[in-house]
């Protein structure tokens, strides 16, 4: 039985996600991509999108469980409130439609991927292109980055119940 | 003709909130509390929460406008993801029940109740008291800053058109 995952990199009004089958020996990426906002519209209307794409996906592919990575550092405060913004939509749905939520540091996510937990960013991306058999990398950080978490979670939760909370 | 604003505090985990109407001449608030949310809960299962007990306030009694306090400052990070979380579900309801949505500085708030834009927050929940006609200042500290902040906008919306966007 395999277990659908939707891993999400909250970025500062923009979001990463990545969908993963999990089965018994493999995780598949199903679908991956950006969710962009129009930089001139008030940040409410452009939380108000990232909601209704992301229950759009989350619809749409019914995935059982959230994988986020856990975040320590920021440039600034607005930074970090932006990006706690974007988290709490992604958290909300998951709470509406009944998925359970995992959370990693950022070096879980770069350690399974890459081996090497202070890893580049273009190396997590050439490394998530390898790992999904994907026939190019993302271009885009953020959404290498849900690859990458979502990678995580397959090979800790396949590994380790201690996260199941 | 009366303006219904819905003033937010969205501490950590927790939020105070505050109804107030606008007239010609008068603040008068309608309703104000604090939705707090179990502490040995998931963080999407709190937001939820109050997502559902803000959203139904909303919907008893339909505020046209949300204000907001801008917010600079945090002990740490891991207390700015958190406001930032709870900020993005009142922003979120604010969206999808198509209110305008205002914000001031933490200065701003203090010197519109106060006159002293470096007030203490006892010296904030006295005022609140004293200008809303509270039989009691209110104890919670996020409640005070919810009415303070109603009526920075208050205040402010009578005067200037500016931060109308």
């Amino acid at each position: 039985m395999s277990i659908r995952i939707l891993a999400v990199d909250p970025g500062y009004e923009k979001l990463g996600y990545a969908v993963i089958d999990r089965d018994a020996n493999h995780l598949v990426a199903i679908d991956y991509g950006l969710i962009e906002t129009p930089r001139n519209e008030p940040i409410h209307l452009r939380l108000k999108r990232i909601y209704d794409e992301l229950m759009n996906i989350v619809d749409l592919l019914s995935p059982q469980e959230l994988a986020l990575e856990r975040v320590y550092f920021f440039r600034n405060v607005s930074t970090a409130i932006g990006v706690g913004q974007s988290r709490g939509v992604a958290l909300l749905i998951a709470a509406i439609r009944g998925m359970k939520v995992y959370e990693y540091t950022p070096y879980q996510v770069k350690q399974s991927v890459t081996g090497n937990g202070r890893a580049t960013k273009s190396q997590v991306q050439e490394m998530v292109k390898r790992l999904y058999r994907l026939s190019e990398a993302p271009k885009s950080d953020d959404v290498a980055d849900a690859l990458a978490i979502g990678w995580c979670h397959g090979v800790f939760a396949r590994t380790s119940e201690v996260l199941n909370r």
